[in-house]
């Protein structure tokens, strides 16, 4: 059932492991089928190497497993939630990529600092609180996709694809499974560049520079009158 | 027509694709023929890996499509504005390379700390201010390239071959389309160091070094008359 | 002799070779026999790359060698003392991996941060205390392995398999041989993120973000009703 | 002419060429022969791909060349100047090595932190004092040279290998060609390592962890009792 879907799935997947996000087995891709309401998953800990689109695992939005050998995502739970609750979404990524995931563990959303954020995401990228101990000790899967819904309770899930879940990691979406990758790729690079961007504006911007005669002389040296570096 | 031209800014093109300054589609190189004013700049949105010599569109100074099925660059304007207003250049590059960007970010020109900047850039490479809202709303584009014109009312262009656009990125030029693909390379190769090297002069530049003890049988362990790393 | 182990120890010196956690001839795996009480090791400053399984060095718990051509890795006396004093240990791997080993060299454990943290270590990793001049000048490798038996007095080896050693690098162990690499593997990526997390901390959380203007002007070119990057 | 030594230093410079270190044609490394006072070091600005065993230079120790049909490197009078006053060197190698060099730019030293420095430098690396402007304005390389020179007034360049030339970059050197290139590997590293170090005691050391909770139950559900992690 669902072939198309699960080759879809399948290749957003493989996409994931080839975009450098991947850590081991973390990470995993979703698609669903908003007709019949069904979501094809990862399943869960398996080494990308060895997937097979006939692995991917199909579920109702409650995460029960309609049909798949293997047991889905542990994230399963997350990604329904966020199905049900937004109904534009028709792919999800979840990855502990380095950078975004550093974000999320210090708590703190992604502020937009340039035009290469405002190419992607529509403003700051938001961080999630965190979770309460009762949610943590309950339902705890299901829990993280509520508080990425309640997170959107008053931001637009189609100008702002991505979430950081507090003390966790990103989950980004899309239109369908393979949009939901790019846009962690995207949201990667946008991290890293306002991880740089920050600490360019709290180290020493008044730092000394080179003396200029010495700057001079390099410069003339490769591009001056008198130049005698190279072979002339 | 300008069939040379258009093989030259598509190797330079190609060339930055290969640098590793490229993340996805972003990143523009361009060309211009002096003798009779027209541009040549790559597609928008078109992925490197499909880009062929014949899909490089020709343009006038105005930004004006003279040839080509593909629309130009949506940067086309910046370039143009700064060809019109800088004569000696004869091939831009854009890219939104890590580290030159994350400056861009900042809103902080690159202060010259070494020899390295100095073999390559004639003092600090300058940021320009931030566009106005006016300037966002009109024609912001080719306010982008006023902006860099503007920032170089009293600087060579010709011994400074690199722009930081505030809140966006790097623009860098050279004699031809080839040079500016160099120069961009040079430009994020001195922005990281520059990072680096502000980040060591915020360190603890008084951090306690390790027990001498430990430091010496170390040392000696491998290098002394009593060594014993390795197979005698 | 225990020609099953060595092929073991062999292949996971290889697997770390590969893990780009090492530098030089830096890092050493080893296994024991725990019937027997022999523990197979690499050689000391053997390249990687020349290698073989009957190279590896059988020692008894106390380091003397029972059987090989080679000397043992230098830090064989380290090795024994952790399987001597961690009776459920059965493979330990020793790096210089960038981060961890920074983490070490700044005397401070590794914080858990957030869930990529806690899927593989159970609470801080923790940092031995310094040694002493006499620890150092004495039986120094004996005495690293002493100070983390000491580290680990109130701590359960088997759910943090994870140690810094002060101002000197990491150790890692697991089940087997395999293991304690794949443990290196973990640590060292958990301390990248650490290190990330703690620079955005202190980094300028308050910092302005871009121009609101200027977001939705390269938002909307791209993703708006009247977009004009791409073909259209 | 010393075709031996010829072959040496070409195969230094390749090896620095693969090492990662270098960047555009920075970079130069010379060997010589102390029975003949003879110098073989790079040609000036040659690409590294382009380079054969008899493009090397051969010079005498005011660095006048001797033999070779190109210009030698334009740093050859640092060479020299080294080769004439510490007699036991064999081999220099000289890069802008992103870690190392950015220290040389923040005109610190590198201290000792831990083992991995302590296993081949024997205390901190030192930075020269900036030159003067009279010493940039006249013999610069030869000057180069002697800041070098006067920084080991009362340093052991047999245990001390390296330096940071301020505002400029490292030089380093050994037995013979190849081994100057080796510890400008060690180096590097060990520099990236110091700057990572630096950033760790600077940073929040009191960060506030992960909530305790959420630790277990991510550790649980992969290491537990009850784990649901995987294909169980």
């Amino acid at each position: 059932m669902l072939e198309k879907l699960k080759l879809e799935v399948y290749e957003a997947n493989m996409a994931l492991s080839r975009s450098g996000l991947v850590f081991g087995t973390f990470g995993n891709v979703s698609g669903i089928d908003r007709e019949s309401g069904l979501v094809v998953i990862k399943p869960s800990g398996i080494e990308y190497s060895a997937l097979r689109p006939e692995d991917m695992v199909v579920t109702d939005l409650n995460g029960n497993v309609v049909e798949g050998k293997y047991r889905p995502s542990s994230d399963t739970k997350t990604h329904v939630k966020i199905y049900s609750d937004m109904p534009s979404v028709g792919g999800i990524c979840h990855t502990h990529s380095m950078y975004a995931t550093s974000f999320a563990q210090s708590g703190r959303g992604i502020s937009a600092y340039g035009t290469t954020h405002a190419d992607y995401f529509d403003g700051e990228i938001p961080c999630t609180r965190r979770l309460t101990p009762k949610e943590i000790a309950g339902e705890y899967e299901y829990n993280t996709g509520a508080v990425i819904v309640e997170t959107f309770k008053d931001r637009d899930p189609d100008s702002m694809r991505a979430v950081l879940v507090n003390s966790h990691g990103p989950f980004t979406w899309g239109k369908n499974a393979g949009e939901s990758v790019q846009n962690s790729v995207y949201l990667e690079f946008v991290a890293q560049m306002a991880l740089n961007t920050e600490l360019l504006r709290s180290a020493c911007a008044t730092c000394v520079p080179m003396q200029n005669k010495l700057l001079r002389r390099h410069f003339d040296r490769k591009h001056g009158k008198n130049k005698y570096y190279g072979q002339g």
